[in-house]
């Protein structure tokens, strides 16, 4: 799978409680490090004790952002969003995070992660006379909060989390308090820090919390609530955590930064696991060992460190191949690949080559890259993918299309082998991904087995296929 | 009063059913003749009969709106507004229509109008455990909609509508249907039309029904709610009109367009009234009767007609100054008033002039405008208003403002002579303006009277000064 | 002829010597004043001495500039220039003032007019081996201006002009003067004024210099160099005045505000005559006499004045039709004229009506008014022009379009009052006409006449043609 | 040298003779490819054998252009443009290419690199009387071309490129010929290749061609003018070739794309053999070799080859970090650098590091990367760098600064290596350098030895010291 139909980054959160600093900016600048979960969108809410005060909008967070409105977010509580988002759905109604006034005072929310069971939950709301104004679960999740019973706000969470099936890493702000919240499965990352002055910082993950110069890092556990509000974190078990837990594999093999830790793993070292396991299952032989940029280089540095085959590049990626609004005509249509990735050829003419790449999903762009590599001179190319086949779609958060659109679906390993040309095509097999991540559970896995962690509504699956 | 302080406009709708019609180009082509009436922000709603798409944004209407972003809007039946706001406010969660999904299905609403008991209201909502997103009163009303009980919207605009006190002409749109819903005291206008070819059209002025070339015009009554769907218009009586009715006076001082028809009168010619009885009840010995323009031209006119005071320009209006961003420096400071306004030298030197003019509200700029007619040679100078002294603040949605802010509310017509230095200075009496209008009831005149015609909530109205 | 298609206002230039003001602002706030003259680009350059500062773009006044592109404008000396431009042409080169180095120093030029020999001007500098980047008369004087010989600017502009042939009221700015220039014919207005404080300003009309506070207000005569770098105006006739002179008759008609004075003549006043001369030369039976607002309200209340019949509004102009991108659909193309006026049907109905307006030239929307007047119920339409027809193309900065464009050129009278379908029509006389102006020559009647006051290079009008 | 401060690329310039394809549409995607070659601006103009039409703006390449602006730019022969420029001098008047008429027709020009006697062209064009209106050497260039003496083009350009002195990389664009030419002394690099169907496409680097689908490749030769324009391209020996030639020795170390090929050698492994000279120089006992992405990458992997220390990745760039308009806080200050790399704890903790990188400049970032990696717990890092101290500014078009801003014209290796805190540093010699390169002469070094390939004018690089 190539980065043009990479399975869609889902979304990125951070939550700050920082009495003696610019709160605002430091969300600001800890969005940064998230841009790589969602370039949609991006928001920013501060509350000065008082005050919720609210600026998100489309774009990337340099864009979003100016000086100008940074300015009125003043406030010793933040929080802030990334958002990647469908084409047909950026509307900027559901645009994160959600600011609504309740009874209890202003509250805002951002969520990562994907609920199963919107439809009945945003049903249940409806029949309640509540009118909902966009398409989002967060909606519905801010609603719900809107409307619960309890003392405070961490009792109010407390009693409705339960409701919630699905994914969720949530940062939910009131008047006075900064929340963080992980689902019992543990779908995906949430992390807090401690500055050295004392102020907390929680985020999707810990890159950002590095970049701000966090120290003391540690999980939110699934289940949990954790509140921000002064020197000292207040942790709160909501949920007893799933059993097994069903954290996303997808986060070690492509989501995550790989200067990011989860569970305890280095992302990085994950990955080059990931590659030496695909060495120890497959080595062709070969002259040279290449990765797809960027996010296949630790397993193909892992994989020629095993295989012992030597390491070098073998394309380069164009960074500045953004958002291009010009669509090539006919006769240039095939530059489509070749816009984002150029072989230098005098490192692959004449060379037997294993390529590594994370995954394959609709199939459509292996086949470009191992034609390029062939024009270039390479006499033999292996493809290694360091996950199983992709065969059935995601319900929590990942937009891996639909099953029709999944090459790993419809077609045998013989197939796509032929499909996209190469001398041959090995995925790394689901023992090998577990060995890589050192565990053979706590893993959702659905996304290879179709065996999903949470009962998955039947009209749910079907309304997405149609 | 001058246009630079003039009361804010306060909103435009129009809502149209028309099967065979681009409904949203229409939608469009109406708005900008009700620009008039807001420059800040416009939005357009197309029902299909399934789904309802909206466009909207800050800005007039000839910039919120392309070619791009009205494509998408197709359908049988449209919605539209434009919108007045306080700087503090103009945030585009502000903006209308507002659309929801509802129990029932998909609801737009444009509101025209200010309720008076927005915060109990709002009180029951938060209550009821509804989060709520703006600080606009008509979320508040389409939530309320929303948890309405009955079989049709009909139905449940009929059940709620009697807890709305205060102004309200709105326009809602369903999967369905256009209704037109206009407050049992009549507030302000709201009028429908048939095209030729079948369509109906609702607006806040006669004067878009004319440019869009409907016939058949005629209001929307007090109480009523008006379906459009079909050839034939459902005219339903929802509330016995209020006794006697509240309509604005201000509507025939400033607001309507001269060009629109409202409660059977031309707005010109009430104008025109209201300088003939001027003319009965002051008539300096003078030279020539100018108008502030652009407002007090049918006025001046009238004036000259009776007093048989020659009636000629005085002073020349620059159509350019818009928004202007750039604050002039102290030396510059008072050009303000005369980028807005020059005066002819020639039609005034040696001159004792007859001043007409609408209103006065802070009384800031009449000041600057009497000095620039002396400078340029005017020998005597009479201001003479269309309307008594504005005393009051108005909580029904004209912005005048808090009542120290208003010129009459703290000081006397002997002191509002002298601070802005007229030769003599003549408010139209209540009883020369309802002569104008040729009735001596059924109008508020709150801001004149400080009678209000509902019972204004203590609380709002102090926390409305504080 | 209606607002559509005027006469496309030309251009309006400013230029300020002020030692002890903020020079920038003074030339942003005075260019409104000019808005009329010109609504596609603006620009203003600043010069402190040393260097010169410029910014300019496409827009109006108060789109082009911000308080941050104002602040690095610092200086004493200051040049500005409004412009307008047709579709084709209204490329960011175009924009004025031209900035450019010489071997003298820095110099920027903006120009009101159109010189009439730019072919063979243009055609010596490319000889010269020079390269020119925009299509502009004016880069053809800048760089005439930076290659001519002569000890100072004013000489070098002095041993330059002679060669220009044509229409040019001209501001220049070098490093420590500003320079007003107007052409030997006169054809545009131009003005220099002096504040209080001893600062001086040039601009195209009076109506500037009275909002920027000057007193002491004389025209630049044709022919004349007027320099402004010290309390004291050096003023030098460079060449002759033509005789006679070939002032252009349309500012007084249609282009300049009302407010400014030209030729010693009040614009107002002069329109105000031009409806008496009308009045005596044909005043049908008629109950009311109507404008076609804004620019023919004086002379129907000249009209009005002289015929003794009655004067009243019958239209309203919507304010803010402006750029309108979107196009209407076929059924709803009737709705141009209809967007832009609406009529006033309390006032029209049962009337015979003498409407005032100030010139036809392609005769597209006298048309549509007729008709909504007779909708509207008017028993008569008499229409009446405050010039003769219009037969010619202008050579000298009035983009009337070409000779089969304008009605006049290719129908009678009697063609035309049919083509619009008013029950008359009558065209002021050409005697009318200069009765209005209180002489019988120095103007320059070339667009009613043919005549044209410089010879019109065959080449050059026949490729206009084509 | 870290990315925040390298030597700011220069330009990158295209062009293109296809009478078969959208020339216009494969300009736009070949200046993608040049993108990382200036970031600041682009441009295209296009000729249809008559006209040239020219689009241009600051921003990236994908925000210059839309389907919109691309569409009028219809013909067979097109150039463009990509600009690297300071913040002073960003103004749209400099931005490429330059578009003029001359008295041979249109032309319009694009330029890489940089004259070293534009002040005496300059002045020479001045005193001709031309006025220039950029402080751009390509306007000086443009200039002498319109006034050159030929028969043709070719001729005129040949006439005239003797006077320049200094590194011109230019595509011009006549009305039916795109020319390439480049400077005797071969300073940047310009490549043509051949389409299969024919067409001719002439770029700054051979990445472009690759990405278009060009065969048959070969260089632009030192002094050459090559004509493209028809299927048969035109070489001209204009000038003969410098000797030695000076060709930039940055445009291998760092700006050309690893996947081109200059002067016969791949990039990439040019730069590879960097690394593995810089192994046989200095190796200090480590257990890993580390690149600063991304442009050290390919020299890590040589210096690991050689060293046999192991490779593999130790920061993380931040691949979103572009323009941040957000400037932090005083307390947030350190983030500067943590935004845009983050070090992988797990892979440098305990570790001896080997860290690679280009080049260092100005000397700013490299404390603090070395400082991530102590703090991440990096017991030694030893500092290697694939060229020598750069001491001398550059005059043929790299942004080095000024030598006061390049901390080796100012401090010793030693003091260097104090200043960043690193336990070693080593610079690649110069001749390891040019083992790399595999030759010993024909290349400029300025930068390293000051000694410059071109007699520098005095006061020029007096006044940018000053």
């Amino acid at each position: 799978m190539f980065d043009y139909h990479k399975p869609r980054e889902e979304c990125g959160v951070i939550g700050i409680f920082a009495p003696d600093e610019d709160v605002a900016s430091m969300t600001y600048f800890g969005l940064h490090a998230l841009q790589h979960r969602g370039q949609e969108a991006a928001g920013i809410a501060v509350s000065n004790g008082q005050n919720i005060y609210l600026h998100k909008d489309n774009g990337l967070v340099s864009q979003v952002f100016t000086p100008q409105n940074l300015e009125p977010l003043k406030g010793k509580y933040a929080i802030g969003h990334t958002r990647y988002s469908t084409t047909g759905s950026s509307n900027i109604r559901n645009v994160q995070p959600f600011l609504i006034e309740t009874r209890y005072g202003p509250l805002a929310v951002a969520h990562n992660g994907n609920l199963v069971n919107t439809d009945e939950l945003r049903q249940d709301l409806l029949e309640r006379g509540i009118g909902l104004s966009s398409t989002s679960d967060t909606e519905v999740i801010t609603m719900m909060l809107a409307g619960a019973e309890g003392e405070t706000w961490e009792e109010r969470i407390r009693n409705t989390m339960g409701k919630w099936q699905g994914a969720y890493s949530l940062v939910i702000l009131s008047r006075d308090c900064v929340f963080a919240i992980r689902d019992p499965w543990g779908f995906h990352p949430l992390s807090v820090g401690v500055l050295p002055n004392g102020s907390h910082i929680v985020a999707s993950e810990t890159c950002v919390l590095h970049t701000l110069g966090c120290v003391a890092i540690r999980e939110v556990n699934p289940g949990e609530i954790i509140t921000l509000s002064n020197s000292a974190l207040s942790v709160y078990q909501a949920i007893k955590p799933a059993e097994p837990l069903a954290q996303c594999i997808f986060e070690h093999i492509y989501f995550a930064r790989p200067d990011s830790v989860w569970n305890n793993l280095s992302i990085h070292q994950v990955r080059q696991r990931l590659g030496r396991e695909l060495a120890r299952e497959y080595k062709p032989t070969a002259d040279l060992v290449i990765p797809v940029p960027d996010s296949s280089i630790p397993a193909a540095i892992g994989y020629a460190q095993t295989s012992q085959i030597p390491y070098n590049d073998g394309f380069i990626k164009n960074r500045y191949i953004g958002r291009t609004f010009i669509q090539p005509t006919d006769s240039l249509r095939k530059l489509g690949v070749a816009m984002k990735f150029n072989v230098i050829e005098e490192n692959v003419r004449g060379q037997r080559l294993v390529v590594i790449d994370d995954s394959i999903v609709r199939g459509n762009t292996s086949g470009p890259l191992i034609r390029m590599l062939r024009e270039a001179g390479a006499t033999e190319v292996h493809l290694l993918i360091t996950c199983p086949p992709i065969r059935y779609p995601c319900f929590m958060g990942v937009d891996m299309g639909q099953p029709e659109d999944l090459i790993a679906h419809r077609s045998t390993v013989e197939q796509v082998t032929e499909h996209i040309g190469c001398d041959s095509l090995h995925y790394l097999s689901i023992q090998g991904m577990m060995n890589a991540v050192g565990t053979s559970q706590g893993y959702c896995q659905a996304c290879f087995t179709g065996n999903y962690p949470i009962n998955i509504d039947h009209k749910l699956s079907k309304n997405e296929y149609e």
